[in-house]
Order: C-alpha cells, then sequence, then structure tokens
C-alpha cells in the first residue's frame, strides 16, 4: 500500500515527523528520565529492534504489565515498530485474569514490573506461548525474567530500516476488557484506527505542541484514550505520573506547567477536594476531560472552580477510549454556573471519527425528546475492528451495522446524548467496568453458594461498588470475609463484591428469572452490608 | 468499504458533523446571503440533488467558472455529495484554456457567471459532452445558459438518502495546472486526500470553531488549499470575498472578526502598504497563511509590523496546496524580529501528511549543509492520485516512488528546506505558475515568429514576470504589440509576456540548445524591454 501518494495510516508516523521537526523539545518525562523527541524516536526505535532480537516477528503479541511510565509509553510505538501487537494490561487485575490474557493473546513475550506479578516462573509454566519475559527497570535479578528492559533496549541497534506497515487496517493493540459481555475479551485496535482517533483527539480537545500532558489516566485503559499517539502527533510533552495522588498531581501541574490531564471522576472527586482543603486554585489554564464514567453536575462544579475546564467524554473499549464528546456550545457562556454544570454532565454528540443513534430494539430512532430511552449505538472509524478470535461475539455487537453499546441513553432535543442507565449487567467503579455475571461465576465457584445475584450498591466515593446478594446451601458454615476472599483470589480488587450480605432467597419473576432491579432499587435505598473495600488498600 | 468500523474518509462528512452539532451557527457569509450550518448542509444537498436531478451521475464532472462565493464553496460539498467531480477553473484562464479543461475533463455540466465567459452558445458548439450549462445568479434569460443556480437548487428536493461514497480513493476533484510540465493537466484529488490534508490542516494552523476564516484566496486555487473543508471540518466560519481589494480586506477583517486568511505574497504587499498608508494596526489576533510563491523576508516584517501572524505555506497543485511548512520554533521567539522574518522566509518542515526530501540526481539525499542544491521530492498522502488520463506523466512526475517538484532547494542542518530556484521553466508571478514552455509554444504559432525564449524577469510587484525573446523571421514586420495581443488571445493575462523583446539571435550551446539562463541572469541584471501588463488591468 505505500505509494508515492499513498502512506498506510499508521500513528508511528506522528513520531517520526514530531522528532524531526522538533528533535530538541522535551517528549517524555518520566521520574528522572527525560527524553526529547529525537531521544523518544531513538528509544522506540531501539525497543522495536531489541524485540527483533528476541525473536519478535510482526502479528506477534507483546505484553505490558507495568504502570504508566516512560516504557509503557515507548512501547506504543516501539512494539508496533517492530510490527507486533501491543497488549497492555490492568495492573489491578487478579493473578488469573492476567494468565487468561496472556494465553489467549498467546503473547510471546511479557514486560512485567514483578512487583506487580510475583512468582514468574510459576506463572511461565502456565504459558507455553511466552517465550521471553522482561523485567521492567534495569535489573532482572532473582525475578524469573530472561532480561531487564535496559538489555532489551541494549540489544536493539538503532536499525536503519524499520519495520515497514503495509497494511493500515492491521492490528496494533488488544485490549482486553469483560465490558459488556462477562468475560474477558481482546478489542482489536487497528494503526488506522489509532491514527484517525488521535488526530481527532488533537482537534476536539485542541492539543498543540505546547500542551503538557500529565498522565493521571492509565495507559492501559484504552490505550490511554489514544493520547500516547495523540500528544506526540501534536509534539506536546507527555508527563507520566504512577498514581494520581492528589498532592503529587498539583505539584507536577505546577512544576512541569501541565495544560491537559484526563480522569475518571473518581479521581475529579479527590482532586477536587484535596484543593478545596488546601485553598489551592490554579494559576494557569488547565483542561480536564473526564469520563469512563458519568461524572455528577456537582463533581465537575467543584472541579471548574478550582480554575479547569472540564472536558466531558463518553466511550468504551470498544470505540478506541471517547467517541463522544459534551461539545460546549459557546451560548452557554452566559448560564448560571449550575445549568451549565447540567449540561456538561451529558454524554453529548458524536466526536469527528463516529456517527451516534438512539435506538430502539427495531433499530428506529428514538424520539429527540430527552425521554425515550433507547441504546446508544455508534460506527464509524471509532470502532475497533473486532474481539479477537471471536466472531461470534464481534457479530452479535455489530449487529444491524452498528456496534451496541450496552448503555441506555435519551436523545435531547439539542441532539446531544444522555447517557440513563448502563446494560443492566455492568457497573462502572471508580471508572473500571466490572461485570456483575463475572462476579456471579467466579462467587458459584465456590462448593458453598447456592445462589448469587450481583447488583450496584452506592458508594460516595467510587460512584457505585458491586454488592453481592448469596443464598447459602442448607447447612453450610460461612463468612462474608471468605466469600471476599474468594473472589480477591480470582479478580482483580475492583471487581470484588466491597458488600455482601447473605439471604435465604433472591426475588424471582415467575419464570424463575432473579428480579435483580428489585434489589437494586432496595440497595440505592438503603444500601447496606460489609464494606470490604478499605481492607484492599484501593485507593483508585 | 462502509461498515460498522470503517467509513470511507470524506470531507462531505465535516459538513454533516458540524450541521449536527452546531446547527444554528454561521457557516458562511457571501455578500447578503448569510447560511448557518444546518442551511448550509441543506443547500448543499440540494445543490447533490440538483445535479442529479439534470441526469448528472456519479463519477461525471462538473465543472465551475466563478468568483469567491457561497455557490462555488457550497460546490465543494455538493458536488461530491452527488458522487460527481469538482472541476474548479481559475476565472483568469483565457477563452481557449476554458475551452481545452472542459473538453479535456469532458464535464456534463458548468455553472458560470456569464460575465466571465461571454459567448456561451458558440462555447458550446465547442463542447459536444457539455449537457448543461448553469448560469450564477437567479436568472439566466439572455446568457444561453439553461438555467440559473437558484433554478439548479430549486430543481433538487432535500433527498433523505444521498449518494454514498463508497471507495475513498474515488475521485472529489480535478485542478487543472500547466504547472511543471506545459500544458494544461488535471491533477486529481480523493476523498481520502482531500479528508486527510484538510484534518492535517486544522491542525498545523489551529483552526478551531471559533475560526471565521476569509476568503482571500481563490477557491479555484488547489480547492482553496483544502480550506473549504478544513474550516467546515473545524465548524469555523467562512467570509467569502471575491477580490482582495485592501479596504475592503481591512473592513471586513473588523466587522467580522476575521481570525485567519490566506494570500499569496502580492496580496500581503498590498495589504502591509495599504495598513502602513492608513496607519491601520489590527485589533485582534490575525493569523495569515501565505504561500504560492516565496515571500521576501521584508514582506513578513511588513505583514508582522501590523499586528498579524504570517505562517509560510509551500506547496503545489499536485500536493492539495500546502505540503510543507516553516513550522515555529518557540526558541525562535527571542531572536531580533530580522532573523524571525529571515528565518519564517524558508518553506520549511513537512507537513503532518507527507515526507519530503532534496535529492540529487541518483535520488541521493543532499547534504544538510544549507548548501548543496537539489530537487525537492515529496510523497504521502499529501500528494495527488495523479495526472487525469495521463499515466506517462503520472509516471514521469512519480518516478523513484517520489514526486518531484521540480523546485530545487537546499535543505539546512535544522531539516528547514529553503527553495532557492524553480524547475528553470516554471515562472510564479503573483501567486500564479506560468510554464514558460507553454508560452513559447504560443509565439511559436504567430507565422512572424523564427524563434522565442521565454524566462523570468524581475517585477517589484508580481515577484517575476514572463519575458519573451523573440527572434523574427527575416523580412517581415511585427510590433511587440501584435506579439502580447497574440499571446492574450490564446492565454491568460498572467501567463502572458510583460515584457518583450525582439532580439537578432539567441545564445546556444554547441549543440544548438538555447541556454536560457544566459538570457535570464542578464534579464534580472538589467531588466528591459516593453511592460505590458498595466494595459491589461490586472491587479493581483
Amino acid at each position: 500500500m505505500e505509494r508515492t501518494n499513498c502512506r498506510p495510516l499508521t500513528p508511528v508516523s506522528f513520531l517520526e515527523r514530531s522528532a524531526r521537526v522538533f528533535p530538541e523539545r522535551t517528549a517524555v518525562v518520566s521520574q528522572e528520565t527525560r527524553l526529547t523527541y529525537r531521544e523518544f524516536l531513538e528509544r522506540a526505535r531501539r525497543m522495536a529492534a531489541g524485540l527483533a532480537a528476541i525473536g519478535i516477528n510482526p502479528g506477534d503479541r507483546v505484553a505490558f504489565l507495568a504502570m504508566n511510565g516512560e516504557p509503557l509509553l515507548t512501547a506504543h510505538f516501539g512494539v508496533p515498530m517492530s510490527g507486533a501487537v501491543l497488549v497492555a494490561m490492568n495492573t489491578r487485575l487478579a493473578r488469573s485474569e492476567i494468565l487468561y490474557i496472556l494465553r489467549d493473546a498467546e503473547a510471546s513475550a511479557l514486560v512485567v514490573d514483578p512487583s506487580l506479578l510475583p512468582n514468574l516462573p510459576e506463572l511461565r509454566g502456565q504459558c507455553p506461548e511466552l517465550r521471553t519475559v522482561i523485567a521492567a527497570g534495569s535489573d532482572q535479578d532473582g525475578s524469573g525474567a530472561d532480561l531487564s528492559y535496559s538489555d532489551l533496549l541494549a540489544g536493539g541497534t538503532d536499525r536503519n530500516s524499520a519495520y515497514k506497515i503495509g497494511d493500515e487496517n492491521a492490528l496494533i493493540s488488544l485490549n482486553y476488557t469483560s465490558g459488556t459481555t462477562g468475560h474477558l475479551k481482546g478489542v482489536m485496535y487497528t494503526h488506522r484506527g489509532s491514527y484517525l482517533n488521535a488526530l481527532g483527539t488533537v482537534i476536539e480537545v485542541e492539543l498543540t505542541g505546547a500542551t503538557r500532558y500529565l498522565w493521571t489516566l492509565p495507559m492501559f485503559h484504552c490505550n490511554g484514550w489514544c493520547y500516547p499517539w495523540a500528544v506526540t502527533a501534536a509534539a506536546g510533552t507527555h508527563v507520566c505520573l504512577e498514581r494520581p495522588i492528589p498532592p503529587d498531581v498539583f505539584r507536577i501541574i505546577e512544576t512541569e506547567g501541565i495544560t491537559h490531564l484526563c480522569a475518571a471522576p473518581t479521581v475529579l472527586i479527590d482532586l477536587a477536594h484535596y484543593a478545596a482543603s488546601n485553598q489551592i486554585t490554579l494559576s494557569a489554564k488547565l483542561t480536564i476531560m473526564t469520563g469512563g464514567a458519568a461524572p455528577a453536575p456537582q463533581v465537575i462544579r467543584n472541579v471548574e472552580a478550582i480554575g479547569a475546564k472540564v472536558i466531558h467524554l463518553y466511550g468504551l473499549t470498544e470505540t478506541y477510549g471517547p467517541s463522544t464528546l459534551c461539545q460546549w456550545q459557546p451560548e452557554w457562556d452566559t448560564l448560571p454556573f449550575e445549568e451549565q454544570a447540567a449540561l456538561k454532565a451529558r454524554q453529548g454528540v458524536a466526536d469527528l471519527m463516529v456517527e451516534q443513534r438512539v435506538v430502539r430494539e427495531d433499530m428506529t430512532g428514538v424520539e429527540p425528546n430527552g425521554q425515550e430511552i433507547g441504546e446508544l449505538v455508534i460506527r464509524g472509524n471509532g470502532v475497533m475492528k473486532g474481539y479477537y478470535r471471536d466472531s461470534e461475539a464481534t457479530e452479535s455487537a455489530f449487529r444491524g451495522g452498528w456496534f451496541h453499546t450496552g448503555d441506555l441513553a435519551a436523545l435531547h432535543p439539542d441532539g446531544y446524548v444522555e447517557v440513563k442507565d448502563r446494560a443492566k449487567d455492568i457497573i462502572i467503579s471508580g471508572g473500571e467496568n466490572v461485570s456483575t455475571l463475572e462476579v456471579e461465576r467466579v462467587i458459584y465457584t465456590h462448593p458453598a453458594v447456592l445462589e448469587v445475584a450481583v447488583v450496584s450498591s452506592p458508594h460516595e466515593r467510587f460512584g457505585e461498588v458491586p454488592k453481592a446478594f448469596v443464598v447459602l446451601k442448607p447447612n453450610v458454615d460461612l463468612t462474608v470475609e471468605t466469600v471476599y476472599a474468594h473472589c480477591r483470589e480470582r479478580l482483580a480488587g475492583f471487581k470484588c463484591p466491597r458488600r455482601i450480605e447473605f439471604v435465604d432467597e433472591l426475588p424471582k419473576t415467575s419464570t424463575g428469572k432473579i428480579r435483580k432491579y428489585v434489589l437494586r432499587s432496595r440497595e440505592w435505598k438503603t444500601p447496606g452490608g460489609t464494606d470490604h473495600g478499605a481492607a484492599d488498600g484501593r485507593t483508585i
């Protein structure tokens, strides 16, 4: 496809161009590491060459289990430069989930921070396809890894001719989500899709060469909503951060002159609370993109009160992160703050890369009256290629020619969408998707459990958390702590039911289906049950 | 190609989206006409439907001969929405050139301002393929046209299902240039190329929804450098202007709050001169993109002195307009004004959509020392599909896998390109390309002419103009006025030699080739010959 008048669309080209035009500009700040664009490109090329040197071939999957930092950021260019496919895993997943992903993706290599995944040798025994494990950092001794990240880079010489991407519809990454279906599936991103979504983002949130972007959003979430590519396209500066702890965030905003950051509403709550407690107001313009869950109008107000501008985005892993934005209308500028926040709490309109509709079951559109509820469906270059090796799930999600989000929304007369309810089996807790089906499946594996239903329970900090209503088998003795521990062994912490309640029976329909909405509405009136979260050390 | 996860890239989608998101925002200001985005989309749809109603089929060519205004702007969406191909012709071309284009493109329809093309019936007799002529305006009486523009729009009802663009590599427009080869050729633009170049432009010159763009650049130049599409993608406002007459330009800048405009250096000279004479300084930020010819550093300084920011662009019809920009480096901010202007007078670096090199004849790169001269070559999604129905010329231009600009340039150590000389047979006069071969060919058709050579001659206003050195046949009597009139009948005014000199012989090489550079260097030392331009009424 490479011709005089046609180059396959790939975000790799963004780094090549920015390094050519702004070689001495700071591209990456990550702890003690500071890379110019020239160095960033060189490092990505060394990573690509290093991967080739350990036998990675085009099309192979290279997995990462790492916090935000230079290695994972570089991987967004270095891995595709080798022709391989990046699999950035959520660091909060349970060991068994990590194992599932490595096996499903048949990853050939894994770059891992050993502290996130103890007992590597055992894991390797369970992953026959995993040929090479690379320990993040400069030392792999005793970790069970084959080499260190430094070794990997050193093994690759700066090759003159990098791998040429021949097909813009080839895979650039897999992003695993249990999203709307209850089991982990690899969402396929292409070079073309990543390129276009990154360019759309540059335009929509107005990234420029003066942008200094703070990595409060994990890069393992939909490839950081495509921002590794978008910020690089604009030749802005990436400032990495492992955890969005408020004092760190505010310190770096000042010292690094941050102009943009992305964060889930839970992070915004923390930031606003900290700022209010410490009389912090921002000294320069800061744009915050929020999404991953619906922010309450009050949350938007509190954040804007400290001087930030909030852009509300909506999207899913299946839509390369954000696909919808609450596009601000200048005539709203004169409205009272409260009305502005309410308008901004709506999900909004399709971005440059997609079209969206709100449809009834028969795919006809709902009335644009802000009342009728339908399913939000999306199509266009912002929709994933499909689920990895699961054409059945892909076809189901793409039925009728549109991607079905599973989110229930109303369409306002001005064309703005407002998500009213999610597909009833999904909980978004602190920006992370939790499939209630997946949690139930795990609880059912406990021999003492007869029946279980997991629903959403309100939570001041995370918006909502999973709550399990459990019916025990007769004459067994079990504590909620045991149930929780059973889950924690098998699931990411954020998926585990923070509240567990033993009940005698579950409400059912005449045909025997569990009436979850009864449990849910009761729960949202008077939340109950033990809270197990605190013990988990989960701050996000 | 239209699938759930893939939509063919087409700039038509920009108008659809902006109309959906900003229906009541002003999209177009053109004389008394003001259209919101909703109305702009509706009008484009009516144009498409009107074209279908007069029998235009997908793939047909629809030609325009019109000044900047709502009809030609709408045509950038309405024509492709009908599946047809837009051919926007330069209004300065001679009648015989217009005829050539209509026949070469086999245009099925022509929208024309009758004042620009008298005696339509005669022209129609010479264009058998031209089925329908539409007179711009609301009245076609006595013009020889079949219907008026108003009739065309009225004939089309707002169709529910517009033509679906199935192939993003299909043609969206033809732009005729005699550019680097000496005869008019149709440069093919695709939907994909137009889409990507427009998005690149939005990012590079930072167009946003607050952009108010003044149409000082003719839309028939490379489809207005893709700005009809770029400004619409950003949901900015188009303000049309037929001629960039300085008092009009400055008045509209104030009344319409213009933020961006494009103009050739000649226009900048006029604007700066007028502003200096009338003590005008700008009251708000204005960004001016200049290109089409190299602006002298002094021109840039004079324009920036009135408060505008200048972005210097370089490109050709074959590269969708600009492909290279003098990307500003923040560290230049502190340099003296004079050094800044000198840096900015360089053409610069490849934009987001292309790669560029400066090469020797064997395609190896020149040394990046600012000294060695090579040819500037370009490739990528910013390069035309090819020359219409001329695969030989396309192959020649694309030899070695790069588009050959014919421009001779040096590569500076910082990677910035500086065009030092054009392919020796091209003159850029006031932003318009003049092929000396084409002018010579016309002069040779005069029976009294024995030999002719056309070279560049310096001109205070237009930078350079064509000068003809003519050797007459023995014993003929001819005046320079007769030669000029002979040219003017057959060529656009800007192509005609403003200076003509009769000589006894032309300098030649031992093999008999005319040594044009001898003539050229003599001319640039002591320009001579009669100036015919003033009588022509040419102001731009």
